[in-house]
């Protein structure tokens, strides 16, 4: 008999053609013109589901729909796992960056380039070759499974908890197994003990009621840019720290453990400086990089837009400015005091002339891993037969707002399982994933379904 | 026999309809799509020139051409008057703020909108009616006169000073008389006694060598958009004064008289607030508004431009940022010496892990008359005889950079003569010139040439 990990490597050229499949499809939800693609996706991750030999249903909600998989034959003493992914993508933007199109899969130099290749479809797509490799050889699943794949994490997953809350008896877990992350370093297999949150709001500055000519009222009236600017330098201090009165009041320390082994990771900040074309590295005074990405909120500036921006020099004084400004939170921070702190802040430094407007766009807890006990050790054992390293304890900058209410609805212990590397480029032009993580991350999904059930995987 | 007046009344449906030719040419000369629609609108002034019985003739420049139109029939005892203007336009965006398209003149409410319709296209037509109703009813000039039209005035007149320079002596004058300026208010025509000079720059900040993912890499790497932030909220003190080292060395105060005048006039900075739509007015503190508007340089930001703009929220950490920023000078700033000044200062703001690149892309000097004389007198008759009230002294916080320039090669004094009205929208959307400006503005052209030449006008 075959064994599911023999089947993975047999079919891995039909894998790549049906990640391409996949991939070609731009599912970006936040732009309204994408919607049918969107739910293009939501059909195809189904399909493969039901091909799997799951049931599987397409859900709608009042945004984009939720894929929902069942797979209960492993009786009630068996764990259930839930598997959480997303389908929706970033845009891609700016193209002109791109290398190969964005919704062209291609591979260069060891790596798949294309939108979602990394965040996340590539990584949901590994859990789905992996249940269909137990199905199709076993017939069954060590464990009973629900798949969840939702079309809108980039856009804060509005309808998510809603839809969570309102099947939360069918959708029970003991665990909740989630790919949406990177790997501390290539070769480095890794486990997620933190995520930061969000809170992301446009501010807008607005001023004259129309574009004036900037010589014939420069110098007499507020410029809502110019305010704007200030109002974005004073969210920081000269040491790198927020001073958004009250920021600091709710951030808890990580465990002195965790910190230790943050300490103890070979890393070398100036290297990385280097990588990312940004040297000195920028943050909060008084931190290590790690600590700063992993254990601190931070403040950045995701967009500006004010005036003219075209070709040559238009002298307007422009009649409002748009910030889209972000935190990144660690707990016990959350977006909603976050977001009264900020409103508080701008009503002091508001200046005269100006209106401000703040608008919430994206919001999302933090979390932190209880690291250690059965299915930390499970995970560890699957990471480790599948890339030959003993993975390291790891923290991760970016969100996933969706994992602290999935653990509070269903009561369950999340494990973060990702399989990118550090600078996969999500969410910029050049988004890629290593072939090699593609095919050692099915091989880790098919052995941990084992082992999370209590019995190693045959070897293939 | 029909006098100039009489013809310019009798005309006026087919001025009309000849004005709406020009300002449906989209001669928007920042934008190389418009090359073709620049030099159409060179050959209709040409066309103009010609039909009024000038000679007429179209120079190729190395950017967009030179109109000149002379008529040399008053002999050599007649001043020679230099009427100078520009047939390009500023850009038309945001489009979407327009009432009516940009490029279709529209009449509502007593006032032509169009771009272009006060700037400068309107008011160098009304230079073309007046000679060409001397020379239809008379067969001549009272003075003799040169017509020079450029089409590179909104993108800083690149090529205008190398053409004058080498066309010296052919284009000699006494009088250069410009209108492209504003009357102070509706009823009250005026004489400029400055104009403010312009140094314009895109400030461009520079950090990791691609876009980022926000959450991963938030808090480690200088964020190009925020420090941009910061080096535009630092070029102002808390004050309102400019924070550049040195920039107010070079800053002359106006004579006395002229700050007198001033307060003299009648003017209601809170409604002009109000009008604009921002309340209060921004700007120097210890100033009045006219004195910041006329006599005090300034800064201001006319574009911003980073990362994500679009709808919804992008987890971007931007990999640069870019800024518009210019500054209106005063005497005896220089556009040069703002330059150094701002690298200087930008030199010791510049902040860590971020590169910062200047691109100057316009600079004009600011000019101030020697108000009073014959030529000043000459004016004030012709206007007050059209509006039939006394003009005033005003000043212009707008730059027109070639008038330091003509004088200076010319040898000659320069009579600022506009028609527009506050609040007309040049440089904005739904750009006007009111219809009872058009008409006298003619009448005081008629007049004016008249009045230059020593002699009254022959009443219609």
């Amino acid at each position: 008999m075959t064994s599911p990990l023999e089947f993975a490597r047999a079919e891995r050229s039909r894998f790549y053609r049906e990640l391409w499949e996949f991939l070609r499809i731009p599912s970006v939800s936040a732009k309204s013109e994408h919607d049918g693609d969107v739910e293009r996706t939501a059909d195809w991750v189904r399909d493969q589901l039901a091909g799997a030999g799951l049931e599987a249903q397409v859900h709608a909600t009042p945004g984009h729909p939720v894929v929902v998989g069942e797979w209960r034959g492993a009786g009630a003493d068996a764990p259930t796992v839930l598997i959480y992914g997303h389908y929706d993508v970033q845009p891609p933007e700016p193209l002109d960056l791109w290398e190969s199109p964005p919704f062209e899969p291609e591979v260069r130099d060891g790596r798949i380039y294309a939108r979602g290749a990394a965040d996340d479809k590539g990584q949901l797509f590994l859990h789905l070759k992996a249940l269909e490799a137990h199905l199709a050889t076993r017939g069954q699943l060590p464990v009973n499974v629900v798949v969840l794949a939702e079309g809108e994490e980039e856009v804060g997953s509005p309808n998510l908890v809603p839809f969570v809350a309102e099947h939360r008896e069918r959708l029970q877990a003991d665990t909740v197994v989630i790919s949406d992350s990177a790997m501390f370093a290539p070769g480095t297999p890794s486990l997620l003990f933190s995520l930061r949150g969000l809170a992301y709001f446009e501010i807008h500055a607005m001023g004259p009621s129309t574009d004036l000519h900037s010589g014939a009222y420069g110098g007499a009236v507020a410029n809502p840019a110019n305010a704007l600017a200030k109002i974005v330098a004073g969210l920081h201090d000269e040491t790198g720290r927020i001073a958004v009165s009250g920021f600091y009041d709710d951030v808890a320390d990580p465990p002195p453990e965790v910190l230790e082994g943050i300490r103890r990771l070979p890393f070398d900040a100036d290297e990385y400086a280097r990588e990312v074309g940004t040297s000195p590295a920028g943050g909060e005074e008084g931190y290590s990089l790690l600590e700063r990405l992993w254990t601190r909120p931070c403040c950045d500036v995701n967009g500006l837009l004010s005036g003219y921006t075209g070709e040559g020099a238009k002298t307007v004084l422009p009649s409002s400015a748009m910030a889209k400004v972000s935190f990144r939170l660690v707990p016990d921070q959350t977006p909603e005091r976050v977001r009264e702190l900020l409103e508080a802040h701008l009503e002091r430094v508001a200046p005269s002339g100006v209106a401000l407007k703040v608008v919430e766009l994206h919001g999302g807890r933090p979390w932190r891993a209880a690291v250690g006990g059965p299915v930390f050790d499970a995970a560890s054992r699957a990471l480790e037969q599948a890339f030959g390293a003993r993975p390291v304890l790891a923290g991760e900058g970016g969100s996933i707002p969706i994992v602290v209410e999935l653990e509070e609805l269903l009561g369950a212990e999340t494990l973060l399982l990702g399989f990118a590397l550090p600078g996969a480029n999500m969410h910029a032009p050049n988004e890629w994933f290593a072939t090699d993580c593609f095919e050692k991350g099915i091989e880790t999904l098919v052995r941990l379904y084992d082992e999370l059930a209590g019995r190693r995987a045959k070897l293939g």
